[in-house]
């Protein structure tokens, strides 16, 4: 397997883990203030299952607005084509799925959603310029999260507050984790200063209302016992995201397990809904126990 | 078809309206500073077509705490009996579905959700004393409401924020207002006084999520262009109700067409779930069309 970091006609940097043949696509938006190498240990899992992942680094160490991660998400989707991608790394880019953990999650969705015109400070170029702009085939939400709670909701407003209101009609499937509703309470840190940490997902803006505004076939698996970011490398180099990873409640579990877990998933997904082998899903779906983690509720709704 | 007001064994007063037969009966809750009697027309409508309704008065002019109105709800149920109702009103006991509006709604899924022994204040005796308490076999939430807000969710919080999640098997149906979620502004009367009237059924606490989180069979219906107390009574005998009607953004389309619209779901949904003649149902879900006022989404989770 092999992994590159290559530059993108806008400058972006992209991590590309890839095969040498043709694969199948797979967008990757990492999450608020986590760097796109946060993930690598999650997505080489997911490449080395035969899929080309192209992870974005959407800002350094400024975050951008949601409406420039939408857009620049839209750009990277543009620029994805065999000529511009590194040699040896052939996708078949027809066979393309998206995805994003945390507000990157949100980011997925308002792509998904075409949600490509809102306001936007930063990005000079239009993504309405492309007149051929590419399909995506399916859709994995990790951990999404559309804003601080139901009333603290940045533009664009993708819930609605009404079941299987997005209006899309590709296969979704939505990963949660049970510990990312909750805070971590007081920063240890800061004993003498107290600092009351929100949790990272809350109630109202989080996998549950994304399920819940899907249209079938949708997807549904709550990571029990594991925490919003528990799916992130053990090793994280960079120390602000290091600092952030402390003030986020985790599970007890092995980090390991659970990337195996949410990789797992992901794979399986993609193998049915870009590979039209369903036995994998349906294995995870009909039987959760076989997770190296425990999924509970895993529902699917297919129609 | 007869109406009479009877007074339970806790000295609640009821209304109950019926035929001559022995019929299956639908518990009703009130909501939240309305009075049982504004559903006069509604549930005369639903008991028009088979039903005993007993819709008991939680409380007068002071409202009383949840867990009291469970608690309440759940006396009333103990109390129905061929025996304790008046001449001629014969229920089919094993026959009893269950219902609420607003407040009304979440006092309802409570009771399902066997919440009965949160702290109660008022009530002396305690529900758990009868040994074998009457089973639901159906329930509706009509626009039901489950607090202020995701953070302000008063005793018993029912909620989970996990799709699927309530802890009951029943069938389940939830009607919901498109406008229910929309703050009425400044009320007219107090514009030199700038009161601004928040929403009766907010996102993250309403329809929508009471729907997320019902097991299958559970099926969805959103009133377009309605308000949240647009199924009531077209005059209210209550000032406090009439000022309180005032307060609540309100659809423009019929009252009655309201009425009549919802009374077809409910009625159409106990003859499946308590009857078991699915023909309407079928019908209203296979083509929300028929039903005099507009339905959508529709939704009906069958499995």
């Amino acid at each position: 397997m092999e992994s590159k970091m290559v530059q993108t006609c806008h400058g972006q940097t992209v991590t590309i883990l890839s095969h040498q043949t043709i694969f199948p696509v797979l967008l990757f938006c990492h999450g608020f203030m986590l760097a796109n190498t946060c993930y690598t240990d999650l997505l080489k899992h997911i490449a080395s299952h035969g899929y080309i992942v192209v992870a974005p680094k959407f800002y350094g160490f400024l975050p951008i607005s949601i409406p420039d991660e939408v857009q620049k998400a839209a750009q990277v989707t543009e620029w994805l084509s065999p000529s511009v991608l590194p040699e040896k790394v052939n996708p078949d880019i027809d066979n393309l799925a998206l995805s994003g953990h945390s507000r990157g999650g949100k980011i997925a969705f308002a792509l998904a959603l075409g949600k490509t015109d809102q306001k936007s400070h930063k990005t000079k170029t239009s993504v309405k310029d492309n007149p051929t702009p590419l399909k995506f085939k399916a859709i994995i939400g990790v951990d999404p999260v559309a804003g601080g709670s139901v009333s603290n909701r940045p533009q664009p407003e993708i819930l609605k507050y009404i079941p299987r209101s997005f209006d899309m009609s590709i296969p979704v499937a939505v990963i949660g984790t049970e510990n990312g509703n909750q805070p971590l309470g007081i920063f240890p840190v800061f004993e003498f200063l107290p600092l009351n940490i929100p949790p990272c997902a809350p109630n109202g803006v989080n996998h549950s209302e994304f399920f819940n505004e899907s249209k079938p076939p949708v997807s549904y698996f709550l990571a029990k016992d594991y925490g919003h970011c528990d799916m992130l490398d053990d090793k994280l180099d960079d120390w602000m995201t290091n600092l952030a990873s402390h003030m986020i409640k985790s599970g007890k579990g092995s980090k390991e397990l659970m990337r195996k877990g949410v990789g797992g998933i992901v794979v399986a997904f993609l193998k049915f809904y870009l590979g039209g082998d369903e036995k994998d899903f349906d294995a995870i779906v009909g039987d959760p126990s076989i997770a190296p983690i425990t999924l509970d509720p895993v529902i699917y709704v297919k129609e």
